[in-house]
């Protein structure tokens, strides 16, 4: 049996584009295979969210369901689709569900039994949990089928009652099949191929892992697809971070097309692919042309720069340069030499003529001086402003520049660096930052971040002669704190013990005094912008904390 | 039996804190109650969401619970306690229970069985269900527990495999303990007495309704515990919206204290109280003193400004008054009016000079005009930015004052009128800012909102003659088609055929370029500040939906 692996990038909710895409691969494959495998959800998109409770959704997809089935009348290839099923019985009224769909039929539907509700998942609010293992012979070939998190269920994780690859055992599969909507973090690539590797061994089955690929808002799936034989050995890998649509024949479980070898990705080059694939798709599926930059002439800003101009073009970018008082001249210059490289239109709107008009202002208004805050914070919101300005008038969408570090501890303006739609390096702490930069200008040295932005000491330039570590410990210290703090609970044991030994020695004020910036900036990440997530858990959905609260004090290396 | 219903207002995660409230209404009532029961997790206070798996939250929540325990021991009163437990089995590490302590010991303990995963509650996300019906013989009575949702599962609502009501039948229970943390909204309180009502008169038992009172961010519980007597029939309410404390006596159902008749509020009395306790919690809870807002001379300002003053008094409160060339003077005169009514500071700060300098730059940066829209979201960004300032330099909490209507819409400015930490009035429709408008005034007619605020027709002033109604439709059209497309589905019959009614005559592009106009405003109230929840569905955690997406097309009448 020839079987196609299809990683496509779906739109949530665009059930006519998602159709089209669906219907090009069948087309294009009918030929080469028996069997097209689809990933989760993937009428829909994953995730949906609460659009799946919004009226008319499921009518719409069922619609182009049948629209599938009816494609299939036309062709000997049987498809396994991911879709959203009704519950006919108690409890949430969806099933994440598949249906394996051949000869204008829909032969057989699985439906989801172990729905993920932590992190950034939330399936329980919208599914009931399916109660069948789902065996099915298809063309005398007995397939196991997984939906995602029912892979999830063994090894060292006793979150679920039942083991859906348990009910596998002694049934004599010959395939297993698990399509995905699995998201893409640190670690998350080899993870899944160590998991489900040890499956197909335990099963004695060949498996094969099916994702989509793209950009969903703040979450970036890799694609990364790819097929283990019986004996629990990987065999291949579908592309990362692009569609693909890898075609083997089960009878030796081997490839006869287009799959890879697996070639671990390093954390700048994950992060490389993943924050352009994350940036282009957020502006192609929310349909911007152009985006909007603020360069300070630092590394933040020149990195956010660079990475637009890889994911829709230097044409289709422009950076806004707004100096004031504060601002070194190399820092224009940089910014300048930044632009250059990059072949962005880089105008400079000077603020500060502007900013003394403020200070002069709130004198009069206030009648007193304001302070290094208040003043710092004009500015930043001054350039918040005339970047809102220049995409109120042209529709460009802005980016807003905020590291994790940065985000992490509240040193940030809200409404004035936080001021953007969208934001591409925010779940990069400052340190990662650097190495994505230097990654950059290795695989890009015809684009290449001028080293004076890479080597400068970060400054806000808010303030005369003003360096981030006047406020904030050196980034090389700040970032293991927080890093242990925010996800330290998620990491593998050799890095959690590396953060730990470099955290070892601080002393435990200085630690417990970053926890509290973090706790106490609460209410800043809480109107931020979508920032795309790389790592195990990022602001936003994947962390939901209270702001009115008292935070529990932590240990300094936990 | 004498049984004391604590009806508290916790702080999350403060348990230092709660437990001294616990503590002192044990200490005054140890001799008038042998039994006290508080609400659902009332150690941590309801919901701590992620602070649940933090280190060291479970523990310091364990050492006030052994001091708990330990108060017991100088008391003949026992106590029912709602706390966090471990789970020593599969599933999520801990359960949502309560306690029975009596003379030191902890001698009983359930585990909550159903957890909501809809709209704000995600208890999933954090607790495995128990599996044990909650039955316990206390001194001879024979106590039938509940922990808010496990009350839920019967009626007309499908959601869960069990009904832990069901299993009291037969059971002779001689009184039902529901102890809750359940928010308020429109309509809740009837629903809840109805509902549990209904129980006590299946179960032939008694019933006691415990909740927690007090805002924790955007969700304010409103308290009005009850009790019901074995025939379904409702004994009495504690207080609404404020901490209580009521005694009665389990033999004869009667109380022989401070419970009261129930009394429907209108819609108009409950956001009055519920916005003013949400906002005051938000403040003290925080760590705020003082809050500035921006006044314009209309309705959803001057409302803010009166909700303010009550809530922590005009001393507290500064009124930023920000005209421009679009300004009536009219507008001035009526914020200074409003404000000498309230008697609030206001402070009159000119953007014009700083809106024309705005202009000018522009024109010399972009080698353009600013268009309309550009010229526009300036001003208010300008006024945003000086709000800032001002809470930069004073520590005041600036309150947006966007309504419902206009944050549906997207007929608001981000960093503009949208700046802002909380936002008292942004889950009122703004035909309900009108409502309690008009119900404010008549209950202080000392502080009136004058009535030229309430009489004039709606405007931004952000361009010359400008009003609501030019860009749309009149509110009284608007606000119906609104809440059936935002809150449609949860309505009760009478309601939904009301505005049914209300939109069946409108034209359907009119209904569906609303629709389109909420969908598309998504990114902006992604980034808006927390919303004192007052509807069935409110902006937030409980209408998650994504932004790079294609949304249904809804029939109108949905």
């Amino acid at each position: 049996m020839r079987i196609a692996i299809a990683q496509l990038n779906y739109k949530i909710g665009d059930f006519s584009g998602n159709y089209a895409k669906i219907e090009t691969v069948v087309k294009e494959n009918a030929k080469n295979a028996d069997l097209i495998i689809f990933s989760e959800l993937s009428l829909s998109g994953y995730y949906p969210k609460d659009l799946i409770e919004s009226k008319g959704f499921i009518e719409s997809q069922n619609q182009f369901l049948t629209k599938i089935q009816q494609l299939t009348a036309q062709f000997n290839t049987s498809l396994v689709v991911g879709f959203i099923d009704k519950n006919k019985g108690k409890g949430k009224p969806f099933h994440n569900s598949l249906c394996l769909i051949s000869k204008g039929l829909l032969s057989y539907t699985y439906h989801k039994r172990l729905l993920p509700v932590y992190n950034i998942f939330d399936e329980a609010r919208h599914f009931a949990p399916g109660n069948t293992p789902g065996i099915y012979e298809f063309e005398g070939v007995n397939i196991g089928f997984l939906i995602c998190e029912d892979g999830w269920a063994g090894l060292d994780n006793y979150l679920y009652e039942c083991d859906p690859v348990n009910d596998f055992a002694n049934k004599n599969i010959d395939l297993i099949v698990c399509i995905n909507g699995s998201p893409s973090n640190i670690g998350k690539q080899a993870e899944r191929i160590e998991h489900f590797c040890a499956i197909a061994k335990k099963c004695h089955s060949p498996l094969v892992f099916t994702n989509q690929v793209g950009g969903n808002d703040d979450i970036v799936f890799d694609g990364s697809s790819f097929l283990v034989d019986q004996n629990g050995l990987l065999v291949g890998c579908a592309k990362s971070f692009e569609e693909d649509i890898s075609i083997f024949s089960l009878e030796n479980s081997t490839v006869i097309s287009t799959l890879f070898p697996y070639q671990q990705m390093s954390n700048a080059e994950l992060f490389y692919y993943q924050t352009i694939l994350g940036l282009k798709d957020y502006i192609q599926k929310c349909g911007f042309k152009k985006v909007v930059i603020g360069v300070s002439g630092g590394i933040d800003s020149a990195l956010t720069l660079a990475l637009a101009v890889l994911a829709i073009g230097s044409e289709n970018v422009v950076a806004l340069a707004m100096p004031s008082r504060y601002s070194s001249s190399g820092s224009i210059n940089d910014a300048k030499a930044l632009c250059d490289n990059l072949s962005v239109k880089m105008i400079i709107v000077s603020i500060e003529e502007e900013f003394s008009l403020a200070i002069e202002q709130f004198k009069q208004s206030f009648g007193e001086t304001p302070s290094n805050l208040t003043e710092q914070n004009i500015q930043a919101r001054l350039r918040g402003r005339i970047l809102m300005e220049y995409s109120n008038q042209t529709g460009a969408l802005v980016l807003s520049t905020g590291n994790k570090s940065e985000l992490s501890v509240g040193y940030t303006t809200l409404y004035g660096d936080m001021t953007g739609g969208f934001n591409v390096i925010g779940d990069l702490y400052k340190t990662e930052v650097y190495e994505l930069a230097l990654y950059f200008n290795q695989k890009h040295p015809d684009k290449s971040i001028p080293k004076a932005i890479i080597t400068k000491a970060p400054s806000a330039e808010l303030a005369p002669n003003q360096k981030d570590s006047d406020s904030l410990p050196e980034y090389e210290v700040l970032d293991p704190i927080l890093k242990l703090y925010i996800e330290g609970d998620l990491l593998p044991f050799d890095e959690l013990e590396k953060y730990q030994r470099q955290v070892l020695s601080l002393p435990a004020d200085l630690i417990a005094q970053v926890h509290r910036l973090v706790d106490a900036a609460e209410f800043k990440r809480r109107q931020g912008a979508p920032i795309v997530r790389v790592q195990r858990r990022a602001f936003g959905h994947g962390r939901q904390l209270p702001i009115a609260a008292v935070y529990p004090k932590v240990p300094p290396l936990t």
